[in-house]
Formats: structure tokens, sequence, C-alpha cells
């Protein structure tokens, strides 16, 4: 039995966060973890598919490049060469997985690979080995898709990592989903050039997410020639192909399953974890229902996002540590990569109607910001909604280039309590895709200026 | 005689930006400009070098899109095609300076073309017509460049306008000058593929800002092919080619003057304004030594920025409405055009050290950080500057492919004074280069995780 002070249970971004934290504030730690460091956003999620779309956005660009006054590209002969850049993507992960590695060797932290088993509150199994966590286990278990939907359709079904081990790129293939998982890898697959469905059971795409948003996503996807069957499900298949449930032909060689993710909680019997709409429940500081034991990440279901699992790998560390700053989830920003971005944050006008909170809505169109116009990016937008009485951001919706760099800004707003007009007096630097932030903040009270 | 509220003398962002302000705030204004509207930085400044460094890094692109997987490209056939390049920029020009008039209008805004003559402190003279402004004039006459480094080269010192009307590219040119203009100038030329030299007095690039800053510039620039003469000046010219002052000869068919600015203020000698080092002085709302009469932008000479100058002008028309929010000029953000750009605000290290100010500095990478490596473009970094005892944001220095947008976070961040942990603490969505703002502010405490 090897003691430790901090026992870490899973090595994506929750876990992998919350060693490197403890080992800097000094606790003795181990992390346990029986695949590569970096879990499923860095090995099979966020960045093997970023890395991908990377590809195949370039692609676009050059294709394009004619407009900007490039000339020389002959577009018929230009194409993405899917095993180059399968290799490029595969190096990234690889590079990014042992730069994790050798982040927590760095900070002291003991890597044991292997599937950890809790046995009691302070005692995991690694295979033959026990080890002691004297102050604190934290589990970070991640989370696995549901895949019940593609259960009618057997072998043609398959998970994104199944899809990513693939050498060579499919003629046609749908993806099954309606959410980020699920966008981006169909844009990824009709940027790549691969005849592409996306069927969903849901009507509206993102539907957790304000309208606009998902509206956008729909015509994003329209325009790279995806084809959306939504409200339906995978009926059968047979020799011909696969059937929805109207019964209509997806002729694809098979669908990928981007479908929403569930909790993996497949080695914690032994622990009796209460849990809260089959997560497992926390309190603020991410403290389970059994003393002494922590849960971040997708196992709580809180965010699904990985820098929401990081963020709750340093909240639990620092409860450890006496430091008790809650993730506040209500703050967390998502981000979405279709090229243009999109990042959210915050309440959805629907949600705003919904409690019946009174608000002000600033809009501002990227076809009316000039670092846009330079770029020739013109698609997006940026609303921006605060409460009406004071002006509070109560929710700031981007589709934009750098959308998911932008949103740090609505963030950090959001979180000092800004008012709209904080925002619009903020000088932002010219020409900038940020000035549509302080446009659109400036148009919650009719203030805007370019438009 | 024709009577307005207020006349504002000038087009530039710090003129046009308050004529739409003052019509919103239901003013009767007039906007009085000899040439089309949106000043130096729509017509020859911000936007149009910006027009072509666009054309001119995607080139770069393109001729690296094999790094990316995308194959099929001759890099030998590709190339920049000027005269096109010019035409997209004059397009863009054309379109925002027509949306500028359209937003005066909108407003109600009258347009009044021609050189507009303060005669007394309520009077202007436009050509024949009197007009007359009963609550205040706004002057907002701009800058000009100070050509006297190229005197001793005659014809073959151009200014920025005549460069952009060049219809060809030279073989072979110079640019004058260390300051942002300088800078982005010498790449453009160098992107494009003419054999570029900078020459400047000063002997450091960018000596107002962070000197890290000037020195990563100095290497872009080298990377890129320009030569650098520092620390010299513009000797003679003969048939061989112009000289400089250590009788270096520099083999350019012309150098563009891309020096610093000096105010323009040749059509208000009626006023007897004070001036302060040679700029029109003003108290923190734009009020110059004459009552009644505010002057905003870089006439001013408080940032020499677009931005700077529209806040100026909001802040004046503001103050004509009794609204009190001057303009922080310790808090304008800076943004450099270099692919990757370059954004910065607050102090630079060396000014805290001359005040004696005790600081932390938390430093952070682009190689450590996924999106960058992702989007393959790995060169640069963010360095934070903290107050020490409690750990106010002092200053924020970037450089990144975004860095314009993600300047605009510490923008807000120090607006409201917060402190690096302050920022630490915000989520920051993964992946994305933003989390190099979060790294950096953890580091001034010794936190950052992934490095």
């Amino acid at each position: 039995m090897t003691d430790y002070d901090v026992v870490i249970v899973g090595g994506g971004p929750g876990g992998y966060v919350a060693g490197i934290r403890a080992g800097q504030l000094g606790m003795k730690t181990a992390l346990i973890e029986a695949g590569p460091m970096g879990g499923m956003c860095l090995n099979w999620g966020c960045i093997p598919t970023k890395a991908l779309l990377e590809s195949a956005w370039r692609l676009q660009q050059v294709r394009r490049s004619a407009d900007m006054g490039v000339v020389g590209v002959d577009k018929n002969a230009v194409r993405l060469d899917w095993a180059k850049a399968l290799t490029r993507m595969r190096r990234i992960v690889a590079r990014l997985s042992k730069g994790v590695e050798y982040l927590e060797k760095k900070n002291g932290v003991t890597l044991v690979k292997g599937r950890g088993e809790p046995q009691d509150l302070k005692t995991v199994r690694v295979g033959e080995e026990m080890i002691r966590a004297n102050k604190a286990l934290i589990l970070a278990t991640g989370s696995r898709p549901d895949s019940t939907a593609g259960q009618a359709i057997g072998l043609r079904f398959i998970e994104i990592d199944a899809f990513l081990s693939l050498e060579e790129l499919p003629g046609s293939a749908a993806v099954w989903g309606h959410g980020p998982v699920a966008v981006e890898l169909a844009l990824l697959l009709a940027l790549a050039g691969v005849k592409t469905a996306l069927v969903s059971a849901e009507k509206k795409l993102l539907p957790a997410l304000d309208a606009d948003l998902g509206k956008w996503v729909a015509k994003r996807l329209k325009k790279a020639g995806v084809t959306l069957h939504a409200g339906r499900s995978l009926a059968r298949e047979d020799e011909t192909g696969i059937y929805l449930d109207d019964s209509t032909l997806l002729d694809v060689e098979f669908v990928v399953n981007g479908a929403e993710r569930l909790p993996v909680l497949s080695s914690l019997n032994n622990l009796d974890l209460e849990l809260d709409q089959g997560f497992v429940k926390i309190d603020p500081f991410g403290r389970t229902s059994v003393e002494g034991v922590y849960a971040v990440g997708d196992m709580t279901g809180k965010t699904m996002l990985a820098h929401g699992a990081s963020a709750q790998g340093i909240c639990a560390v620092n409860h450890l540590a006496g430091i008790e700053e809650p993730v506040d989830f209500d703050r967390v920003p998502w981000n979405i990569y279709l090229y243009p971005e999109i990042a959210t944050i915050g309440l959805s006008e629907q949600t705003l109607e919904e409690r019946g909170i009174e608000y002000e809505k600033g809009f501002f169109p990227l076809t009316a910001n000039s670092k846009a116009v330079l770029q020739g990016e013109t698609d997006g937008f940026v609303k921006v909604l605060s409460e009406k009485k004071y002006g509070e951001v109560l929710g700031v919706h981007i589709v934009a280039p750098h959308a998911t760099d932008m949103i740090s800004e609505a963030a950090i707003a959001m979180q000092l309590e800004s008012t709209a007009l904080d925002v619009g007096r903020v000088v932002h630097a010219h020409p900038t895709l940020s000035e549509t932030m302080l446009e659109a903040s400036l148009g919650t009270r009719d203030l805007t200026i370019h438009m």
C-alpha cells in the first residue's frame, strides 16, 4: 500500500488539472489513468476534432484565396490529404498528452497506469496495487457517449474514437446528435468532402443555447452541404442503407455517434455515492455524499465541458487547501468551432423569457465591423443581453471568426457583475472583431455607434 | 449663416464618432470634412494597410498549407496579385467610408463638404459659407506624418497615401520609422515580395512599448526578410541610391514615410488655442483653453490611435450632454498587425522599473497553448504584470494570432481594477488562445497550470 494525501482517479481535464494544482500546493498526489493522459478531450474529443477542422478550414481558405488577391491556386488540384491531416492530428495529440505527463511529474505527481477502482473512501485498487488517499479521493472518471440511438443499426453506428482511427474518409456518412460535438463532426466531414447528413432526435440544433445560435448553425451546415434530418430517429438498416423513422433512406456508409454523454460510474460501486439525475451529486466545492470524496468534470453533469472540468478540479483542490472558491456554473463559456466560431455564456433569450426577467438586447452584425470586412469573414453577430433596470450583463452570444477568444471578455465582465455600459465604456482597439462586443453592449441602450 | 448646436471640424474617427453620438443625443450637428469620410485611419491608414496585410498574410497561409494536410498548391505558381489586392482594398475603403456617411445622415448629422476654418469660437467658415456652433465647436483635425527625416532625399521620400496609390509594387523599398505604422508597412512590403529595409532613428523598435514587444518585432521583421537599420538617418541620395548617415547604400526605389505624426493645426490660427508640447492642450473632457471649444483625437496627442480618438469624441459629446466620463488614457489598448498580432495595454516592465513600482510577472508562451498548436501558429506569448501587494493588473502585453481581440479582456479587467487572480478565476474556454491570459495571470503568483 502506497500512501498519498490526494488520489485522483482519471487523467482528463478535470483530473489532470486537479493533479497539477495539488502538486503546486504541496500535496503528495497520485493520478490514476489507464489510457493516455488528457482523457476524452485531448485524445478523442476537442483536440483531435479541432486539429482536423483546422486542416479542413485551411482548405476552404486556400480555395477562397482569389478573393483576397492571391492568385495561382488551381481550385481543382487543391484538396485535403486526409492521411496527412490525420498524421498531423496524431502528432499534436501525442505531443499534448506527453506535455500533460511532463506537467504532472514536474509538479511531483505520481502517475499510476491502470484502471482505478475505489475499494472504500480511502483506498483505490489499481490492478494488484492498493493506493491510499489520506486526505481526499478525487473522482474524475468522465463520460462516454450515449449509444442507445444506434442500437437499431448495429455495427454501422460508430463512436468518435473509431471514426478517428479510420485511415480513409468515407464517400458518405451521417452524424447522430444535436449538440456541439455533433455539429462540429458534421461540418468536419462536409468540409473534408464527404457527403454528410446530420440526424437528430431534437427538432432544433443546440437546443440548450440561445435560439439564434441554433438557427445560425442550421444555415451554416446547410451551406457546407450537410443534409439535416431533425426530429428523427435511426429506425433500421438493410443492404440498401440506413432508414430513419419516417422511412427516409440514408445513403451513408456509417453513422458517427455525436450524442450527449453519460457519466462513467462503472468502477465506483463500492462507494455508494448519491446521484442526481444519473450524475454524481456534489456540493459547490465538489464534495460528494461520501466524506472525503470529491467528484469533478463530466461525471457530475455540471457543464460537460473540458474547461468546466478543469475549473472543478482546481475548485476541489483549493477546497482541500482551505480556499473556498466555488465554480459559478452559470458563467462558464461554451465554445463551438464551425468556422466562424460560436461562443456563448450566461442566459439565452428564451431562458430570460421563461424566467420572466425583463431584459434589453444589443445586437451587432459582423457585416458592420471593419476587421471582419478586412478578413473577408462577415458572417456572424454578437448579441448582448442585459437586465433591464441596472443593465447587468446576463448573456452574451457570439458567432464570429475568433468568438471563442472574444467570449473571455464577456466572462470577466459577468464575473465582475458589470453592466453593459461598463463594457461599452471600455476602449476597444480599432479595427478589431472585439469592437462588436462594444457595439452590442452599447446597443442594449440604443447607443450603438456603427449601425 | 446656418445654426447648429454642435459643429465638428474633421471627419476622422474622432470627429465622425462625435457626430454620431451628438446626433443620438438629439443635438443639431454639422460635420465638416473636405475629403472622404473616415479620415486618415479609414482612407490612408489602419484600414487600407490592414486590407493589404490580410491579402499578403493569406498568401503566406496558402504557401504553408501543406503543413495542415492541404495538398495541390504549387508554391511557385501562387503569388499576390497586387492590382487585385489594391482593388479589394479600395472597394473596402469606399464601402466603409460610405458607411460612415450613411451613419451620420441616419443620426441626423449634416455633412458639410469642404475645409473648415474657425473664424472665432462659434463660427466656422467653409468656403463661402459660414456655420455657427451655438453650443460647442469640436475640433478633430487630426495629424500628418512628420516628413523632416526625408528632406535629404527629396522626391524619393514618399508618404503612405502616395504609396497606396502606386499601381505596381516596387522591386525594393525602404520604410522610415520605428512605430506601429512603420513596422506594419515594412512587413506588408516584405510579405508582398518586395526587397525591404526599415530605417529608424531610434535604436529600438516600438520604444514606447514593453521592450519584449520591440525585440519580438525585430525578429519577426528579420524572419520576413526585412533588413533593419536602427539608429540611422537618411543622409543623401544620388543616382546609385540612397545613403544613410553611416554611408550604407540603400539600394531601394523609394522610402515610405512611416514616421510619428504631428498635429494638423493650420486652420486654427483664429482660435489662439493653448498648446502642450505642440499639441492642443485639453482637460479630461476634451475642453481646450477656449471656452466652448473641444479638441479630440490626434491633434491632442493623447493616443494617436483611432479608437483613442473615437473615445475622446464620445467623451466630449457626453460632457456637452452633462455626462462626465473622461477617457482613461492609461487604459487604451494598442494594436499592431504583424501576423501574429501584437496588442498591449497599461504599463511596460521598463516603466514599472523606472517608477519603482514593485510588480509580479506572469509569462506564458504560445507553444504551450493547445489552440495555438492546433492552428499551427505558436509564435508568441502573453505577459501579465501586476502590482506586488494587492495583485492589480497593471499591464498586459500580447503577441498572438488574435492578440488584438484578446486585449479587450485585459482592458475590461483593468477598467474594473481587477487583480491578476480575478482574471485567473474566470473560466476560460478550452481550447482557446485566451487561455494564455488565464495562465499568464495565474503566473503572477506562480500558479500557472500548463507550464
